[in-house]
C-alpha cells in the first residue's frame, strides 16, 4: 500500500465532443483531482432526437440546444473550449486543436457520427442529412421555400416537382421525418395558400429493406407503414436508390422528380477515426476493447456513435443516444476507479467491461401515433405516443427547454400550427 | 347617382412589404371586391422592436416572427407571394417581381427601411446593423464567438479586443443593445468561463449628439445614461465616428479596438424609392402627399419608414412601428372609401389627410429599468419597465409567440440565463 503526497498533480482528461457521451463523461468526473477539458467545435449540446421537429418547423433551434459551458457551469474542474480537434498524437499523448496543443493523461473520443452516403459523397448536396442544427434549419428553409415557389409557379410540372418530397431511409429518423412532412403539408400549411393546395403535396419514403424500422418487432414495422400510408405517405419498401441528382432520385427503372430529398439512410463516424492507427469498420467506427479503450492504448477511450462494440453480454451496441450516455458514464467510472486504485495500491487495476442496458426503442409517426418496444412489450398508437412525449421531455436537457417545448407541443396540438415557419436567407 | 352592375371587376391592390404598415393595410381591406396581393421577399412578418433580444440571445428568431400567410389565413381575398419587387412602372400600373408582372389598380409601397451608413457603405461589413432576423442571429453568433475565442486566446491584447463591444448610435436601439450586452457579459456569461472573466468585458456606447434618446425628454435621457453607466457601459456623448475598419472604430484622435461593432446610428429607405421618379430626401424617403399618396400618382401610396411626411397636425411622423401601422390603416380606409364612393357617385372623392396619433415613446435599459414618455407623463425605472413589458407583449403578433416570450422572460428573470445562446456556423 502506498500513500500519495497531498500535493497531487491533477489528472488531465481531454474529452473531444460534447454530445450525449462526452457530456455524460465530463459530468461524472467530479473529483477535483481531474482537470477535465471538454472540446467541441460547436458551443452547444444538441438533443438530436428532436432534430426532425426543427427541420419541419415544429420547434426552433434553441429549444433543443443548450450551451455546453452552461451545462457544466457548476463543475469548476471542467474547462470548455470551442475548438476543432485537428490531429491526435497517441504516442506523445497530445491533441492538436485549432490554436493550441493539449496534453492528456486520458483521452475520450466522443465526436459522434455524420451523415453517411455509402461512398456517394456527391449525393450530399442534393440530399442533405439531419445531424446538426444547420442541417435542420436548412431543410426547413428548403421545404417551406418549395411551397412558396409552387404558389408563384405557373408551370404544372414545376409545381408538382416543388410539392414532392422524398425521404430516403426507413429507420426512426426517416419515419419521423416522413410523418412530420405529411402533417406539415396536409394540415399545417393547408389553409395558408390560395393558388396551390398543399395537401396535394406528395411525401415518398424509400427503404431498401423489406420493412420500415428494421430494429423493431415486425408487427410495429407493419403498423408504422400502415399509419404512414393513411397519412398519405407513399411507402416504398425493398426499393434501392441508384442515383441522386439535383431534385432527382433515380430508382431501378424509374425516376422521381422532387425538390426536396432528405437523406436518412445512414451515418458514419467522424472522419478523424481513420487517422488514429487503430482498426475501424466500413463506417469508420473504431473497434474498441470491452472497456471502450482503444486497442494498445488503455489511456484512450472512444464512445458513442464512434465505436463498433459487442458488449459483455454479447449484445451489439446500437448507435443511439442512450448507448452513448451509458458509455460516457462507464468510461468516467473506469477513469475514476483507476485514480482511486492508484492512490491506494501499486500495479494495474482490472477494468470493468461495458454492458449496454437496452431500455427500448421508440419512434413517433404523427400526432397520437407512435411505436415503442420497451420493457419486453410492444406499444403502438396513442399509448406509445404519450410514452414518446414523456420520455423525450424527460431526457431533454434543461428546464427552460422542457417548458418551451411543452408550450410548443400543446399549442400545435390544439391549433395544427407550427411555430417556427421561418425561411432563412 | 349610378348603380353598378352586380358583376363588378375586383379592385386589384398590390402591397409591397409585409411589415407593420403593409400587413395592417392588407388586414383592413376586407371587402371581397378587393383582390389584394401582398408581396414580401421574406416569408415572415417581423416584430422588430424585440430584434435586439434575438441579437443578445434572449429570444430565438421564431419567437418574434410569424409567417405572413398565416396572419392573413382567414382573409380569402389576400394572396401572399414570397417575391422581390424589382421594378415599378407607374405609368403602366405594373410591378415586376422575380418571375412575373402584376398589374394593379392601387399600389401600396411598404418596403420599410434598411440600415443606413450615411454614405459609408464600406462600414457595413465591420459594423452590422439590426434590421432582419439574419442580422440578429449573425450578431448573436459574433458576440458569443468572441467570448469563446477569448477563452482560448493566450494573448492579452487579443483578449481585450475580443471582449470589447462598441454600439454606435444612442437612440432606442443603441440604448437597448448596449444594456442587453452589458447584462449578457456581466451576468449571463459570468460563471460559464474558466480562463476569462466575462464581467470584465467592455461595452462602449457612442452617440454623436449631446444626449442619448434625443426624441425623449431630457430628464429621461439623463436617467438612461446614468443607468447604463451603473451597469458598466461606457457612454460617450458628443462623439463622432470618423471611420470604421475591421474590429476598429476611429474617433477624433483615438481608436478603439473592438471585435464587435454594432451599428444603430441610422436607417434609410429601401433603395427602390430612387427609381420611382418622385422626390426623395437624403435618406431615400419619399415626400408623400397628405393622404400618403405619391405626388402625381393618387393610385400609389407609400407608408412607414419609406416616407417623409409632416401630418395634418404639422407633426413630423417618426419612423416607428405605430406610425407605420397607422399609415397602413389610413391608406386602407382611403382605398375603401374610394370604392364605396365610386359605387354611389360619379366624380372624384375627397381623401382624408393622415394624422399621426403619438402614443408615446419607450426604451428599455436593462432588467427592471426603462424609460417611457407617454400620456403626457414621464416614467422611469421599474414602472416604465413593466409598461414596456406589457406593451410589447400586447403588440407582439401571435398568441403562441406571446406565450413563448413570457416563458423566456420569466425564466431569464429568475435565473439570469438566456435561452438562445447558439452560435450558428
Amino acid at each position: 500500500m502506498k500513500k500519495e503526497s497531498e500535493a497531487r498533480q491533477p489528472v488531465r482528461v481531454v474529452i473531444i465532443g460534447g454530445g450525449f457521451g462526452g457530456l455524460e463523461c465530463a459530468r461524472n468526473l467530479r473529483d477535483p483531482s481531474f482537470a477535465v477539458t471538454l472540446v467541441d467545435r460547436r458551443n452547444h449540446h444538441l438533443f438530436q432526437p428532436l432534430l426532425y421537429q426543427v427541420a419541419t418547423a415544429g420547434l426552433s433551434a434553441p429549444e433543443i440546444a443548450q450551451p455546453i459551458r452552461s451545462l457544466v457551469r457548476n463543475q469548476p474542474n471542467v474547462t470548455v473550449l470551442m475548438e476543432e480537434a485537428h490531429a491526435f498524437d497517441l504516442a506523445a499523448k497530445k491533441v492538436t486543436l485549432g490554436g493550441q496543443v493539449l496534453e492528456y493523461d486520458y483521452l475520450v473520443l466522443a465526436m459522434g457520427a455524420k451523415t453517411g452516403y455509402f461512398g456517394h459523397h456527391e449525393w450530399e448536396e442534393h440530399a442533405p442529412g439531419l445531424k446538426s442544427l444547420e442541417d435542420a434549419t436548412q431543410i426547413r428553409s428548403r421545404v417551406l421555400r418549395a411551397f412558396e415557389r409552387a404558389e408563384i409557379s405557373t408551370d404544372d410540372r414545376e409545381r408538382k416537382r416543388l410539392m414532392t418530397m422524398v425521404v430516403v431511409g426507413g429507420g426512426p429518423t426517416g419515419v419521423e421525418m416522413a410523418g412530420a412532412l405529411a402533417e406539415l403539408s396536409g394540415k399545417v400549411l393547408a389553409e395558408d395558400f390560395r393558388r396551390i393546395r398543399p395537401e396535394q403535396a406528395k411525401v415518398i419514403l424509400i427503404e431498401a429493406g423489406p420493412r420500415l424500422l428494421a430494429t423493431f418487432p415486425e408487427s410495429l414495422s407493419a403498423y408504422a407503414a400502415e399509419r404512414l400510408r393513411k397519412m398519405g405517405v407513399q411507402v416504398r419498401l425493398s426499393t434501392m436508390v441508384k442515383d441522386i441528382g439535383p431534385a432527382l432520385v433515380q430508382l431501378d427503372g424509374e425516376e422521381i422528380r422532387a425538390e426536396n430529398i432528405i437523406w436518412a439512410a445512414g451515418v458514419e463516424a467522424q472522419s478523424l477515426t481513420g487517422t488514429l492507427g487503430v482498426p475501424v469498420d466500413r463506417g469508420g467506427r473504431i473497434q474498441v476493447e470491452a472497456d471502450c479503450s482503444l486497442p494498445g492504448h488503455p489511456e484512450v477511450f472512444a464512445i458513442g456513435d464512434l465505436v463498433s462494440l459487442t458488449d459483455k453480454n454479447k449484445v451489439r451496441v446500437p448507435g443511439v443516444a442512450p448507448a452513448a450516455t451509458q458509455m460516457g458514464r462507464h468510461v468516467a467510472k473506469v477513469i475514476d476507479a483507476e485514480l482511486r486504485h492508484r492512490r491506494m495500491f501499486d500495479g494495474a487495476h482490472q477494468r470493468a467491461a461495458f454492458g449496454y442496458l437496452d431500455k427500448g426503442n421508440m419512434a413517433t409517426i404523427g400526432r397520437s401515433s407512435a411505436v415503442a418496444d420497451a420493457f419486453g412489450m410492444k406499444f403502438r398508437g396513442w399509448v406509445a405516443w404519450l410514452m414518446w412525449l414523456f420520455i423525450h421531455l424527460l431526457f431533454l436537457v434543461g428546464f427552460r427547454n422542457r417548458i418551451a417545448v411543452v408550450v410548443q407541443w400543446v399549442y400545435s396540438y390544439f391549433t395544427w400550427k407550427r411555430g417556427a415557419r421561418i425561411i432563412a436567407r
